[in-house]
């Protein structure tokens, strides 16, 4: 880990990115592997965002789509999943983004496997409406949760069970929900600094040049 | 304009998005037209963060790479581009992001086609790394540019002619570059905000929930 910082801020050669210094950690450091769930419509920002907070932060991340079809992006970034959900292998995170929902929260086959995926992580995280899929999957039941500031009644609406929080994001212990868009880059790194240390977390802020707001309540 | 802010805040419908908001702009309104180069190691939030902003402040989005193949990036993040340099249509900015530069800013072809077109574009925007192969394409000589801040002493001896400034994002007219990786959202707000006025920007940054600091000197 300490030469894993000295290389950020030294520097030194441009082909070593963050990524590459990784697998230079230390061997048997905690690591986290991730997995984010691509859909037509879903926002750039959202998985993006998480994406990048974990891989500077030393975790895999994997990319899953009901399909290995490429993916539309709402602001029309083409993406290709990894995986489908028949071949993702064990995760320890399954990250649900949000955006373009309209046809994502309808499908049942995607609700139905995030349902069954999400019993077998470590933590299932949701970015702004991407917790309008987590409830349809019945994960919101009993649990407090937030999207973005915007869609928070109407999240209570659809989900009357779930105890909508106005945070940026919401530790319910197995489940974290974040606020809107670039709160997903704030919710990644307290999911960070939760499972691989505090450490970790800032190093990855300072690296992304990132004011990080470490406290839910923020906002 | 103004119906566009109002759904904002309304968030009336799940599926309407900002992109499907931005269709109902007013006929006739400013826009732009970014092009995003995609290139293999190209960092995540480096492409990311900026399309968020323009595509969230009414701008049309592109992607172009040298072939229209699947782009792995620094994370793993496969994307396909929309165009390849031989058929990208007239754009406004060409916007050049950083990460795993290093092959990108030794391929001559490459650069050939930046300086190319960046001389026919309005704006030449680098995030982070990028500014390196701008300095390649000859395009910071004589002129001030900024890059990650762990990478800025080194850009100014590879490209002596460059005035290298310890700023979040420097405008030097038609060259617009910033600092690392989250540091190319705030450049990108600037400039919405240049070319498309400050209460669009304004609204983007609101909409990402994004803490957006509009002064280039704020780090």
């Amino acid at each position: 880990m300490k030469n894993w910082i000295v290389a950020l801020l030294l520097g030194a050669a441009l082909t070593v990115s963050a990524h590459e210094m990784n697998m230079h950690m230390a061997a048997g450091e905690k690591t986290l592997k991730v997995a984010v769930v691509l859909f037509d419509g879903v926002e750039e920002i959202d998985y993006a965002g998480p994406i990048e907070v974990f891989g500077a932060s030393g975790a895999t991340v994997l990319t899953v789509g009901l399909s290995k079809a490429p993916v539309t992006s709402v602001y029309g970034l083409r993406v290709l999943p990894e995986y489908d959900t028949a071949d993702l292998p064990d995760v320890d995170v399954l990250l649900v983004p949000g955006g373009g929902i309209g046809e994502a929260w309808k499908n049942p086959q995607l609700l139905a496997w995030i349902k069954e995926r999400s019993a077998k992580v470590r933590v299932t995280m949701s970015v702004c409406s991407g917790a309008f899929i987590l409830g349809k999957a019945g994960l919101l039941d009993g649990r407090q949760a937030t999207t973005t500031s915007s869609m928070r009644d109407e999240l209570a609406r659809h989900f009357p069970k779930a105890q909508v929080m106005r945070q940026r994001f919401v530790d319910a212990g197995k489940l974290i929900t974040t606020a809107g868009l670039s709160a997903g880059i704030d919710g990644s790194l307290y999911l960070v600094q939760r499972e691989l240390g505090a450490e970790r977390a800032k190093a990855a802020a300072g690296y992304m040049e990132y004011d990080w707001r470490p406290q839910p309540e923020s906002k």
